[in-house]
């Protein structure tokens, strides 16, 4: 990493970081708990921060390559500095406090907690906001409130941040594309957080759903999850799952009244057209284990939402779940939602991408003259963005066998229906899975390699990728 | 279907089906036994075949998806005649015959059959005889010893055919070429032969073993499969199992006395090394559970010969495998051995391409001008064999979940690792699977798509979807 950019740009994450902590320090102060848990990463991270950015001067330019570095490199540091509170404060081991705040900043939301509801309503506020920060994500939020000269420069940076194949700026200046991502974001919270309050739910309790929500985390402040909550919220919280689900760019395109482009979205149908189906399987699968149809609505609505934008919420026992069910909720949580929303999986357009592809190979085979082009939101696709697409699938199942090879040498001896569940749910960053409902038991080794696979499925792959042959090559 | 071609082709491959049903008849009447169960189908393959033959004529050109289409229609329409003999003689319904002959015919070995030594010696032998019918290949049996006019048109139908990305004449001449490719079949299979005669196998027993071994299939005649055989007719089994396994054109390449050539094989040089770390990882993993090393190292080394070939033999109990192991073996049969073998799944050719693609997409990600090909056996890969190698993959993933889906809804209430034994077994063409030890308990829908998607894996994928997309037109 010949770039000294790199450090440059980490300095200021880490010092726009920094402000984040001040946050549940607030919460400690309010409920009369200590704040030392929180003001010991501050110090950290500020001192960090400061000489990096006092030592190191920006110079030349910033290439693809040096905004994966940044990224990956960011989100290592911050995942471990979020981690000290889980450490003074709960007295976590390292692998287990870097798990839970691997799993909050990806906005996975498995937990090695056992009983939450004895956790410091400051840590409870911590483990959401990580979800609401790392949502967006952790640069965006950094590039969005601090003046950086050359802005455009740092679209590397976004794009390598950004889920999805296709990152474009929805307005010419990227600063301006920032706020008006984070002013969607941070409207629709507020309406989920006024809507929550007319469910009767408690201000706590409805913030860190919020949070947990936007971010498409899962955290929450109880062990039975949403259970107890009325069923007004819960449907609530079902629909903002999904409303965080869809591409950011849907909601400009409402602000801007262009509803023609909004209803010709090829992601968004899908998207809809498919959480419908799959809800309806399951609750045809299920609704004789209810009392009434409605709670068997509600029950499918919900967790399907739930694992279509790895999200993680729950109501209910989803191990009655059939096998059938099982195998459509697997899919829906790796393919998971829209590409530019906050969700994880491998992203509907890509999915459409990968089909399209198939398709036009397919043709191709029958018709070796034919020459086609596969489109997608009425635009052509070009054959780098194709290809890149089919490698991030295979890499995608790649490092999915890997983190389920390397689980399968856990101690607990787990067999395969086991060992999917542990990785798909975080690598696809959902975190609700059937049979295991925390991962305390796992092993050390265990819970760094889903550590790092939240990571890597929140980042999709190819920046830790970058940064991993980059320090190979240096 | 308007090209009556296909209608001509499929006559002809009846005609030349109808003669193997002769060596079933010769063994039921060396065996005193019935020989109505062959004569039977043998009429009615013959008559049907003429008819084809006599009442269309050939006319115009044979293209490629003529070629498809002639291959999936003759499998299927073969699969049903090579069911008969199960029906009449061991009275099973049509689904377990189904089941029993589109798995001899595509190589799989899974059976419905509890008791296999209860069977007449002449199904036994048609068992495995279809095995080494099929592996080769149905119609490059059928174009080898039937005289056509006008041969390289028929090009077309051995590609759609044969295993593998990349299917090259030998010699300018198709029929020399199949010449060739019978001669190292028959070769190979006739020095097993004196290998197990000489390891003390019965001569019956050494013929069926080979048929199974050479096809790669797997079918015994034995309820025990190999485990009651010396020690050195295992070591010959599990090394001609993987000589079955390798690309015949290496072979060739050796009958012409170019071992340079055979050294620089990248797909032969990638088989050798996956096979032995496969081995050496599983003989680490089990080698406590054996009384000692010599038999844990047969055991590992003849079973993930077995696994990896796709033969699907077995010489004592798999389900001994940690999970660990499990997960490799899953990973062997998926993607099986060499392109241009009797093996069945996804081909270590297309595991290199893809392996190349990933690698050369990567480095454009990070230098977008960057101008890279891949080369493959030291050969330019076009980007057309590219495409349909990923889209071959996204395609054979789709299946296996689309198979995965269907079966979790059997009766038997399956669990998430029976249905992926189940699932990986028939479709990779294995027939060896964990936990299920015969498929005579699942549903007739299961077995229905278990036998389709032998067939589909056998045949890979392309020429029934062919098939099915131009029904849909037609």
């Amino acid at each position: 990493m010949r770039n000294k950019n790199i450090y440059y740009y980490l300095g200021i994450v880490l010092l726009g970081f920094s402000l984040t902590l001040i946050f549940p320090m607030i919460v400690a102060i309010h409920y009369h708990e200590h704040i030392n848990a929180f003001l010991v990463p501050l110090i950290i991270t500020l001192v960090l921060g400061s000489i990096l950015n006092l030592t190191i001067k920006k110079s030349g330019e910033l290439y693809a390559k040096d905004g994966f570095i940044i990224v990956a490199l960011s989100w290592i540091v911050i995942s471990i500095l979020s981690a000290i509170p889980y450490m003074l404060n709960c007295h976590l081991s390292f692998f287990d406090a870097f798990f839970e705040s691997a799993s909050g900043l990806s906005t996975t939301g498995a937990s090695i907690m056992k009983d939450v509801e004895v956790l410091d309503k400051s840590i409870l506020f911590w483990r959401s906001f990580t979800h609401f920060l790392g949502g967006m994500g952790v640069l965006a939020f950094v590039m969005a409130i601090i003046p950086l000269s050359k802005q455009d420069k740092s679209m590397h940076v976004l794009k390598a941040e950004m889920p999805g194949p296709n990152v474009a700026k929805l307005v010419p200046s990227l600063k301006k594309t920032l706020f008006f991502l984070y002013a969607i974001y941070i409207g629709l919270t507020l309406l989920e957080f006024i809507l929550l309050l007319i469910g009767k739910t408690k201000v706590f309790d409805s913030m860190l759903i919020c949070f947990g929500t936007a971010g498409t985390g899962g955290f929450s402040l109880l062990n039975s999850s949403i259970a107890s909550y009325s069923t007004f919220s819960k449907w609530v919280i079902a629909i903002f799952m999904l409303l965080f689900g869809v591409n950011f760019n849907i909601y400009f395109l409402i602000l801007m009244k262009d509803l023609k482009s909004v209803f010709k979205s090829e992601e968004l149908r899908t998207y809809i057209i498919i959480y419908i189906i799959a809800t309806t399987f399951v609750v045809l699968n299920t609704y004789k284990m209810f009392d009434s149809l409605n709670e068997a609505i509600l029950n499918g609505a919900f967790h399907m939402s739930s694992f279509m934008t790895s999200t993680g919420y729950s109501i209910g026992n989803v191990n009655i779940f059939p096998t059938s069910c099982r195998i459509i909720v697997y899919l829906l949580m790796l393919v998971s939602a829209c590409a530019g929303s906050t969700c994880g999986g491998f992203k509907m357009s890509r999915l459409i991408i990968c089909y399209k592809k198939i398709k036009m190979d397919l043709t191709k085979l029958i018709h070796p003259n034919l020459v086609k082009e596969i489109t997608f939101e009425g635009k052509r696709i070009d054959s780098d963005t194709i290809d890149s697409t089919t490698s991030f699938l295979l890499l995608y199942v790649l490092f999915l066998i890997v983190i389920m090879f390397i689980i399968s040498f856990d101690p607990l001896n787990l067999n395969l229906s086991e060992i999917v569940n542990a990785t798909f749910t975080t690598f696809a960053n959902v975190g609700l899975c059937f049979d295991i409902s925390n991962f305390s038991a796992f092993s050390n080794l265990s819970k760094m390699v889903l550590s790092t696979g939240m990571l890597l499925g929140r980042l999709e792959l190819f920046p830790l990728i970058v940064l991993v042959t980059n320090i190979k090559k240096a």
